[in-house]
């Protein structure tokens, strides 16, 4: 399958070596290639530089977020939720429309009026916007209506969303949500691919709120454990 | 060991049960005894009536928030989030100085100006307040600096916290956050004797946010699965 990956960071990344792994064709999108290839410096979360982790991945072809979204039959969303809406209109709504768009960000802002007590890998915690009467991928699905969005991977580090099989030797679950019944059957498809066997659709996208919103307790614990976990439902 | 237990509903009847149960002198706290014993009908929830109930479990005594609270060596507030404050000032600051305030209350409000789309057992799915910035945890701490405030049992059905066996044998987690070490470890025995073995310390009352926001993703997974469950974190 020709699988568009938006978003040059750790998530995109591990998604698109997983895709590529699994045998699909993978275009990832970005802002501006020539800005990213060009980079010589980690990014702000520590990766490497694309270039180098590209010629790594050969196979993987790097384009603009609105060439990916064309050539992808189904589309994951791995941009900042910050900047997530802004990076789907640049990918064009035309392109979208019709497809499955996975999207697994998290609204985080930081917000320098508000202080906040709780150290975080990456300093402070931020809060989310929008939050508890909206989501983002709500907001999604509403900037893009003709796009089939299912929220997934929320709930697990980018690492063991496409290797679920390194906690627990798989044995917890992923959440889905979407107002799209066929689009939510190739993102669990696309998951059990990943490894997934307890896939759990809590319904309609509204669901999403839960899943965005649950980000403070994931860091929570996994600042408690120091380490990876996963969240298993026990029955 | 005293244990006072403050609210009438099904969570406060749920533990008070159980504490009696393990041999606990429990005092139930309620804004007017004289009230609560003279009602006849079933509450909004659908429990019995308090004088019914309390028929069933000789033993028990029920008192106002204030002798509840004086009398207790360990404070459970089991009342609705959006009165916990108030409850709480009835209770009395001096009453809890000093003593493991253990809070469980998820701030929900109803907010008629929103339409909610997602059907809930309680109708439309309300919002919460404080939310992302703050914790109902947070703002109980606050309002009684001399309480050493645990937040618990939030990830849980009422009737699951008290018999964690009833799910997957006991093989899940219970979640605590506060910012009293001593508080903490008698809350972790409280729960050990209620059959937790796994307890999770999330750290400090800021955790309490994630916590109480959990509760989206918690309604939605009761929904999804239409009956009780476990959240079990896998190392």
């Amino acid at each position: 399958m020709k699988i568009a990956v938006l978003g040059t960071g750790g998530g995109g990344r591990a998604h698109a070596a997983k895709l590529l792994e699994l045998g699909h064709e993978v275009i990832v999108g970005t802002r501006d290639p020539r800005a990213t290839l060009a980079r010589t410096e980690p990014d702000m979360m520590g990766n490497p530089p694309y270039k180098e982790w590209l010629a790594d991945h050969p196979g993987i072809t790097l384009a603009t977020f609105a060439e990916a979204a064309a050539a992808g039959e189904l589309i994951i969303n791995g941009t900042d939720g910050i900047n997530s809406v802004k990076a789907l209109t640049s990918a064009g709504a035309e392109n979208l429309a019709g497809k499955t768009l996975v999207d697994y960000a998290v609204p985080f802002i930081y917000n320098p009026d508000v202080e906040h007590p709780w150290p975080t890998p990456w300093g402070i915690m931020p809060r989310l916007e929008p939050v508890d009467v909206d989501s983002l991928g709500e907001q999604i699905q509403r900037a893009f209506p003709d796009a089939k969005v299912v929220k997934a991977f929320v709930t697990q580090e980018q690492d063991t969303v496409v290797n679920p099989r390194a906690i627990g030797d798989g044995d917890h679950t992923m959440f889905i949500a979407g107002d799209h019944a066929d689009a939510k059957k190739a993102v669990t498809a696309l998951l059990e691919s990943y490894g997934w066997s307890d896939i759990l659709d809590l319904g309609t996208l509204v669901a999403a709120r839960g899943m965005e919103m649950y980000a403070h307790m994931h860091s929570a614990i996994g600042l408690a454990l120091g380490g990876h976990f996963g969240v298993k439902i026990v029955r």
